[in-house]
């Protein structure tokens, strides 16, 4: 291994990083040879200077080959997985995978856990008594090959290196790399032994990327770097302002899930599930978005998305009946007549890991019960006092005045028509 | 505490820190609270962004008040100490410290040693046998008081934050940082309880700066924040591309520096010890530059200040009849007729540490016999076969023919006659 300093005074002063110097850094940093206050200096000066598309390439490789890159050949074609950047109320995956699998998709679905103001899939999942997330490799092949999906969560064995540095970059401002986090996402995805690969890029003020510019290029280098390396990728441009759906937390997350894999619930969720499922179904069978789109729609209204993921469920070991459900309310009502101009879905989020449906460290609990069923959304037209958003907590739960006003100050009221804006913005790949 | 991570993005994104907040980061780096890969962060942020004049005043204070503070004013008036930003053969603190002391100037050095291709004050006055640089603070104030001049090592008390980051940065690729190369030099020296402090800015291949430009904003900083911390500073930009004097190594610059002491040896060691002693002198006594000047050539041809130097070595432990002699000689010889044109002093420092008279790493030992002599210097006409330089060798010291050919080509040779060149470019505060 060359010398460590001199790599990282070649970043810092703009010079490119050969493949034999990333795949030795990374190699290194996996096995503790580089050593943490090396690598944050390294993150420090690429935040400056940036990667070269070769770089970024070459990084991902050496973070996917830093572990365990499944092969899921035995199971057949047509091995697509969906990723989304975050937003608040985003269950998307849950009812996804489902309809996915019921059109005939293998997703091999690994998902994160929640942090900071938005949730998280596996976090949402284990709000059903039971369900095992954390399945060994062996547990998950058999799974898919019955279900056709399962979802777990991240294990030890998947880009080691990405999990080491994701907590490195958290704890040293350098998580704002567009470079690394499509290192660290495309890592992760393609180590799943996928062919295929839909990306949700949320974008707007409860999102990680906060204009239409940097989510493109986020996108754009997502797709780039999963083509390099032979995997199709299809990137979505989502709009996050206000959140997805009614409910935001776990369990009540969980029950909406349902509600559209019973063909019902809000048009949002359904809208993006039709969509990135077509993507996958596309993806997966050859054929073109709108049959994509149409075969998602049709396993969600003629039950079949429901009874795969009730297979999946059960076979995770979930009990579906035994979710659990708030047993107290709290209203926030309008303070006067209006137009709900918007909704303000990045403190929707805070305020549900206020009520503790969320962590903003990733050793808290989360409680599974509380959430936030939302009244009234963008162009609603309310009178005073009517309701904006309804608290659940659970017996012993408390919600302050402090946490209500926050929650009705995260709706802006106003007198004036609002028009519709996209939820879909762009596609890419 | 801020949050740490708030405070590296705050940097990162080109703000200024305010006095509190460095002054918590670095009263928890010393503590260990504010970890080495957020430190190291934060530093290569520093590097891309820059320290505000004000950001690094309130640094240095902060690192200087990390550990003791010598209070010497028992001592009396006029503790005046210098400092090197390091160069080849640059053995000045040794004639320099007791000369000043014999002109009645007030010299408590605490020195550093050796890494890389420039030696050290320490490594050098160690080749004496006995010399003991570890003195308790209240050793060192007793030799103080008795001889007016003491030189010693660095302590775990004094600065003991600048001790942590300087071996972060070096690992980092964080040491190329004007501020922080500032503050790491100050924080030291003020922490030495002076009035005053004569700076020897080195400029050229040889030196750590090397462009005039980077030199004189080095000087100019650190004139500034010591000015703004009460203390007097002059400092002097100085040529450093051959090396200084004709001994490079540790016992032969110790017997250099006896022979200055003599009111003989190098012309160039000798000018630089009358220019830099004489500023001290004028700190220390108000007089004019000349006055000062005059008074240190005086006392090195006088014997007064060889007097305090045999005083200062004594009182510390050494026993300058058991200096080292090498036993060995290699002759390296010209290959042509010509005059040197430059002698690549870098080289020839790094040379001296593939001998063993210096070090690449700060746990290694080296040999105090060992080191070179120089037999032509820039100008000096030679014919083939002529003497360019000796290698002094202990009684088991061998020299490869990959050293002496190394060091033969750092003699350039050529046929134009080559103009002198100043040794002291510039005087600043």
């Amino acid at each position: 291994m060359a010398n460590y300093v001199e790599l990282i005074a070649k970043k810092r002063d703009g010079f490119e990083l050969s493949a034999s110097e990333i795949e030795g850094l990374i190699e290194d940093y996996t096995l503790g040879h580089f050593p943490d206050y090396q690598m944050s200096a390294l993150a420090m000066a690429i935040y400056h200077q940036g990667l070269s598309d070769a770089e970024m390439r070459t990084w991902t490789r050496a973070m996917l080959y830093s572990g365990r890159v499944l092969d899921l050949s035995e199971l057949g074609p047509g091995r697509i997985d969906k990723h989304s950047t975050g937003g608040v109320g985003d269950k998307i995956s849950l009812p996804l995978a489902p309809a996915a699998a019921a059109c005939g998709v293998i997703v091999p679905m690994v998902a994160g856990r929640g942090l900071g103001h938005t949730g998280g899939t596996v976090d949402k999942l284990e709000s059903i008594p039971g369900y095992r997330a954390d399945l060994s490799v062996a547990q998950f092949i058999e799974c898919l090959r019955a279900n056709g999906c399962a979802i777990i969560g991240q294990t030890e064995e998947i880009a080691p290196a990405d999990r080491r540095l994701y907590h490195l970059r958290d704890v040293t401002a350098t998580v704002e790399i567009m470079e690394l986090i499509t290192a660290s996402i495309m890592s992760k995805k393609l180590a799943e032994g996928i062919e295929g690969l839909v990306l949700d890029v949320k974008v707007g003020t409860a999102a990680f990327m906060k204009n239409l510019k940097d989510a493109r290029a986020l996108a754009e280098a997502m797709v780039s770097v999963g083509e390099g390396m032979g995997t199709r990728v299809i990137a979505y441009l989502t709009r996050m302002e206000e959140p997805l759906g009614e409910m935001i937390g776990n369990a009540c997350e969980v029950q909406e899930s349902i509600d559209i894999l019973r063909g019902k619930g809000p048009s949002d969720v359904r809208e993006l599930v039709v969509t990135l499922g077509g993507a996958m179904v596309e993806l997966a069978k050859g054929v073109s978005e709108e049959v994509g789109r149409q075969a998602i729609a049709d396993s969600l209204d003629d039950g079949r998305a429901h009874g795969v993921w009730s297979q999946m469920v059960e076979r995770q070991g979930g009990d579906i009946n035994g979710l659990p459900v708030h047993s107290r309310e709290v209203v926030v009502t309008a303070p006067r007549d209006g137009i709900v101009q918007g909704v303000n879905g990045l403190e929707v989020g805070l305020v549900g890991v206020q009520l503790g449906a969320g962590r903003t460290r990733s050793d808290q609990m989360i409680d599974p019960v509380v959430g936030i069923q939302m009244a009234a959304s963008r162009g609603t037209e309310v009178s005073k006092g009517d309701p904006l958003a309804t608290i659940l907590l659970g017996s012993s739960g408390e919600a302050s005045s402090e946490v209500t006003e926050r929650l009705a100050n995260a709706f802006e009221l106003g007198d004036d028509p609002v028009e519709p804006q996209p939820l879909i913005i762009d596609r890419i790949g």
